[in-house]
């Protein structure tokens, strides 16, 4: 390609409170989860994804959505967005103060079907009332496509697949929807082949990318997103968040990786790096682990060593 | 950009025996080094560079050099590159039946002055008469240069540093350089630029690019050279390799991640994966860790899930 012209400033989708929180097995105080998410709403991180009000049999870490929700509801500067899997959760979370909600949808019937014993075509049919319910309360609707790269049980996604899901979706009046690279997937020529044929047939709709590095690829996957003008991206911070399909692997892209990276390319976020890795650095600390950040690890690339002097030769 | 062409095919050179090896504090028997070169050899890789010729006292790990490449060289489908410091590890290199070097250069003072007592003039001095003998030796040499896109004491390195330094080994005759990432600092817009301009400058010149996956981004750096027709990837199975500077970071980019993502997209290598990941597998056992490769924890992307069925509603 003879330029590569990329966005000037993109907008970073914190999911650690959701994404994060939901993987780990160890009971998190509400009173911890609103600490961090406060903690991470002082790094310029300015949308934060802070929990799914989902069944608490379901998924008993996030139970307590309506008491985080209410936790950082004074963080008036940061728009909070959650995810709802059904019309009940919807009601819950708009009772509960949310203003924007998330749906969430699987791309193949396997990966539904295992998700929600139904199939996509039946999962979508339960989307219209909590798109219903959520206008009449004025409240925001974005959309989700899990496994849209790839998917475990039935390998790559052809993007003649996602369409119609696009469409259906259009039709309902949504036009965010965060693209979800669920198990790492996903490679960065897919990507761009699919954003670009998704932004061409859809060009009011505005898509996020939701990215695992389960194999390695997600910066490079948010490289060839971006080389198509996505500019809106969810990342979780450590890392932390990934997929029961690969227990051990690497987790979401960690926020900190994907600011710290693109600031190196001149690419504005509006976040503090430094702020962040120390916000980053204390989650991990908390939880024992991170799920796979490098920053934390290496450090920035400005942290310098000290430069060497001349060794004088002993002898 | 509009289109986005990258070459269908590229080369591995497996740098493990040399990059991976010499980090490791444990003695590493000979028998085993030449079975792990021996095992590497028959996963399609066709390039693999065995040692590297330094004093003993300097990398005590790669003291049995010579024995290395005696116990390897009846394979005759693999090309060998040794690495030499100076003229001493050329004439062992040159003895032992090494049939192709790698020279070694920083691009920076502070870097050279660290890894070698001299400034980076100084260190150039030094090649032309290991140049002047390999040529009487009819002995092929490579170059390369270390901290190419960043110094962990000096930071970025801006591309007209780079200039000059393949200028002159232009001069000594030498086309083919590796261009190394050697902590990790590179981004995929810089390495896109820096690329294009050497290779608009030097057309004749043959680029590799050695990418360390310390910040997460050494795919996305691939990706960057594939996209200025970068052919040519130096990498380590297992991850194994990485450097004093970030000593819990992760190392080279994993050959297992690299070649697995190629084929992802296309882009064919000559190696088999499912052999290449039993080698990396093996690698992480005897050493008791990997370097931070992906698909060792995450498995292939082929390697799906059994398709769930529905459940009964239980009533």
């Amino acid at each position: 390609m003879a330029d590569w012209t990329l966005p000037n400033e993109v907008t970073i989708w914190e999911v650690l409170p959701r994404d994060g929180f939901q993987m780990e097995s160890d009971w998190i105080p509400t009173e911890e989860k609103i600490r961090i998410i406060r903690h991470l709403a002082q790094t310029g991180i300015k949308h934060i994804e802070a929990t799914s009000f989902v069944h608490p049999r379901a998924i008993p870490q996030l139970k307590d959505a309506e008491s985080v929700i209410k936790g950082v509801q004074d963080l008036n500067n940061i728009t909070f967005r959650a995810l709802v899997p059904n019309l009940k959760g919807a009601e819950r979370a708009i009772d509960a103060g949310v203003r924007k909600l998330k749906l969430l949808l699987s791309s193949t019937d396997s990966h539904s079907l295992n998700n929600s014993n139904s199939t996509v075509k039946e999962a979508q049919e339960k989307l219209l009332p909590i798109v219903d319910f959520a206008t009449t309360k004025n409240v925001e609707v974005s959309g989700s496509l899990t496994v849209a790269f790839g998917c475990p049980y039935e390998g790559e996604v052809p993007v003649d697949k996602i369409i119609p899901l696009i469409e259906r979706y259009n039709e309902m009046g949504i036009k965010e929807v965060s693209l979800a690279d669920t198990t790492g997937m996903g490679n960065p020529i897919q990507v761009y082949e699919v954003l670009g044929k998704l932004r061409k047939t859809f060009p009011d709709s505005m898509f996020t990318l939701h990215l695992h590095n389960t194999r390695g690829m997600a910066f490079a996957n948010a490289l060839a997103g971006l080389s198509q003008g996505v500019t809106s991206f969810d990342s979780s911070t450590a890392g932390l968040g990934g997929c029961p399909y690969a227990p051990n692997a690497a987790g979401n892209i960690a926020t900190e990786d994907l600011v710290h990276g693109f600031h190196e390319m001149n690419i504005q976020t509006g976040i503090d790096v430094d702020k962040l890795v120390d916000a980053a650095s204390g989650v991990a600390k908390t939880f024992g682990h991170d799920g796979g950040s490098f920053v934390l690890k290496a450090g920035q690339n400005k942290d310098l060593h000290v430069k060497p002097k001349r060794q004088k030769k002993m002898g």
